[in-house]
Order: C-alpha cells, then structure tokens, then sequence
C-alpha cells in the first residue's frame, strides 16, 4: 500500500533562487476590489481548482467543493444576497470598532466586483463526507485542511497572473448555499472574485510585517 | 491612501499554460514521513515563511508567527512531547474510527522525522494582538488567514524543492508554546517538518478525486 516516494533533488543555490523568485512573485499579490470584466477561460478556472485540490487534509478526506460561477445572472444574484447582508453588516452587526479598524480599506456594502469580475469562486467546507452506504464520514480538520486548499488556490491565481479578493461574506452562506444547490454538509469558506483588475484599480497603500516580527528562529 | 495597483495583463494562453505548469508542480506534492538530514540553508527558510507571510488577512492584521526550529537539543525535545502525547492519542483519545480511518497511512506515534529533517517549522496562530499602548487588537478571522498562510507555505515548500509533512499534532499546543517561549495569545496550528525525503522514503499510494469530483460550474 506504501510506493516509493520519486524525488529529484535540487542544488541549495537552485532551491534559493527558486524561493526567492516565488517570494517576488506572490509578495506582489494584492487584494483587488476593482475588476474589469475581461473574460478568463474555463480551463484556466479548471487548473486553478485542480491545482487547489492537490492540498493534504486530515486523513485524506479532501473536505472541499469549489464552485465556479460564470453566468451573470447568477453573479447578479450572488452580489445581491452579499449586499443585502453586508449593508447590515456595516450598519449594525459590526459595531464601530470593527468599521473602525476596515476605514483604510474602504470598503462598504457595495460590491460591484462580484458582477464585473469574469468569475466568482466559492469555496466550501464539508463538515462530514457520506459513505456509498449513506452513514456520514468523520471529516477531520475540514475547517484547517480546505483553508490550506484555500492558500493554494490564492498561489495558482496569482501564478497565474490574475487577481482576486479573498472574502469571507458574513451570513451570507445559507443564502449562498440554497442558490447553489450545495448541501446541507457544506459551509461557505471563502468567496474569491476571480479575474483581471480594471485598469484604474487602487489598492490601499499598506505594509507588510517585515520578517523578524513574523518569525522566531531557534 | 489608496494607491493604483500596477498589473501586467498576460496573455490568456501564457495564464493557461502557468496555470499548467504549476498543478503539475504542486500535484507532485506529497506528505512525507522520511526525512534525510541533508541541510537546508537558512536563506531558504527565510524566504519561504516571507512568502506565508504575503498572504490576505482579516482587515489586514497579520496574525501570524512561524517558528524555525533548527537546533538540535530543541527538535528532541519537541519529538518527547509530539511522541509522549501521539502514544496517548493512538491508544486513547482517538478511538477506534480514527485509527482505522488512519491505517493507509500508517502512521504511528513514533516521529523520527522530528529530529531527522533540517528544520521544524511550527505555525501559530495568534488569537489576539497587542497594541502599543497594551490594549488588545481583535484579530477578525485569525483562524482562517493563518491557514491561508499555510496553504501558501505548503506551496512555497514545494516550489523550492523540499518537502514537508503538514500535521497538527493534537494536545501538544501548550507544551509546544511553552517550550519555544511563545506568548498566550500565540496557539500552535501547524507543525511542518522541513528538509529532504531519506532516499528510500515511501509514501501511502493515495489517489486524489478527479476535478468533477470536487468542482461544480455555474
Ligand atoms: C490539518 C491536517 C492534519 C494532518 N495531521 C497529520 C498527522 O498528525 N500525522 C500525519 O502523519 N499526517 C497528517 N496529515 C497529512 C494527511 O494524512 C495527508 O495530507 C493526506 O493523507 C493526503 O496525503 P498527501 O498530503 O500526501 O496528499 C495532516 C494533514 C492535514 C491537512
Ligand atoms: C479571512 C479573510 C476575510 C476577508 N474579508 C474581506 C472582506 O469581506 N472584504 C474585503 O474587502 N476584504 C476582505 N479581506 C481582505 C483583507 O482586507 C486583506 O487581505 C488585507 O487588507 C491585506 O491586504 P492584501 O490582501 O492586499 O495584502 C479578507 C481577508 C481574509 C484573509
């Protein structure tokens, strides 16, 4: 039941490039709330999804569905159901601290991405799988194994030179959910808006933490 | 505040064949349980938790700390707790279930890797920051976005050449963030052996689900 695992080693010098580069690559990736509405071909959204569902997850459960939305219509209803919700959002579940600590981002409950960028990738967590037998299945870790899913499918899209928003809509999965048709084991993670950034797109003018503040080295 | 975001717009072919290029990279991406000691030079490890730490954040608050662990006399000692706790875990605390959901891998609680591989590198989440002036900074959705990060690494790990075993060993946070001084709002979520497969290494032979598998398109 065990194969032997096939590895070519690299030289270090090889290996440090190769880290430096995908450092420049994805330190370049930003947070785009402004999209244009180019279009992005199926199989790029396939392998980027594909790509995704390479991640480990606790006991090989693979406690993840992506769905890849590119009607409009739906789009259409999607950014109503979040707008709907991020309005209260805003103006009563989050309080003033929250609204507060989002000022430099200025975001607000209207989203027009999620009807202009070319597609719309939702992920969902499955709290339990189902035996061919219809009995559920543990599925452990679903929660930390699609989230790391998730930080995949962030590095495949910007490999490959598109952008996205990671977000995570408050309230708005069962709505989403029942518009989907998913089930009732499934939990809306994370929507990504995914696509080009439009040509006046701004990005807050943040920095990042420099290296000693995020690592401890012993 | 807000500053425009410069993108270079690749052709869709050059994103489709990225986007190939890089699943067949990180499809090759296994969890690997034998470690050679071949050194890793800290230069790369550097650059990998660099690259976790672009990763999207909840309102931006980086709620991360990653832990390189490279001294000997401290990878023994996380092994003792990891082993002391893992033999508990097998005998006890899973159950019956999880043991047989875990027999393909034929995982045990003896870690050799732990003091075989390089580096250890030991996410933790933080649950809460800290201000300068001593109050506490809510940290929206640190769970989430310190996974992220760890998807991210995953794909850093694997870009460079290396491997690594994602794993959480269960009841070890305390003693672990004990161990490596951490602070209390700091709670170990991943624990990754870093470094090069032992030249006979095995890995469980696993398949992953085909792409319709885990993708609806709308
Ligand atoms: C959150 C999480 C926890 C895991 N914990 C362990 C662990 O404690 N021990 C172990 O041997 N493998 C652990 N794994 C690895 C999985 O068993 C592995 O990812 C899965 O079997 C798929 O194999 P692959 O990673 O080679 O594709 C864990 C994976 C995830 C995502
Ligand atoms: C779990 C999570 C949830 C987020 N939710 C939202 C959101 O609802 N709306 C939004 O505009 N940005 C959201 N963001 C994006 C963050 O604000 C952004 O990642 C952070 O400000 C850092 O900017 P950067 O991604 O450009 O580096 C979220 C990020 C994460 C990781």
């Amino acid at each position: 039941q065990h194969v032997p695992y096939p590895h070519i080693k690299l030289a270090p010098e090889e290996s440090l490039r190769r880290s430096n580069e995908f450092y420049e690559l994805m330190n370049k990736r930003r947070s785009v709330r402004f999209f244009s509405s180019d279009p992005v071909p199926r199989e790029v959204i396939d392998n980027l999804i594909r790509t995704a569902g390479t991640a480990p997850s606790g006991a090989h459960t693979e406690p993840w569905t992506f769905v890849a939305v590119g009607d409009q219509e739906i789009k259409k209803e999607i950014r109503a159901i979040v707008e709907a919700e991020e309005e209260i959002n805003y103006s009563k579940r989050m309080g003033s601290q929250w609204v507060n600590d989002l000022k430099g981002l200025r975001t607000t409950w209207v989203k027009e991405y999620l009807t202009e960028a070319a597609w719309i990738i939702l992920v969902f967590k499955q709290t339990y799988g189902i035996l061919p037998d219809g009995r559920k299945r543990n599925h452990y870790y679903h929660e930390i194994s699609t989230a790391l899913a998730g930080g995949i499918l962030l590095s495949a899209i910007q490999n490959a030179g598109l952008v996205t928003l990671t977000s995570t809509p408050l309230n708005c999965g069962p709505q989403l959910r029942t518009l989907l048709n998913r089930s009732s084991n499934e939990k809306m993670m994370l929507l990504l808006p995914v696509g080009y950034p439009r040509h006046d797109a701004t990005v807050p003018d943040l920095k990042r933490k420099p290296l000693d503040e995020i690592m401890a080295v012993v």
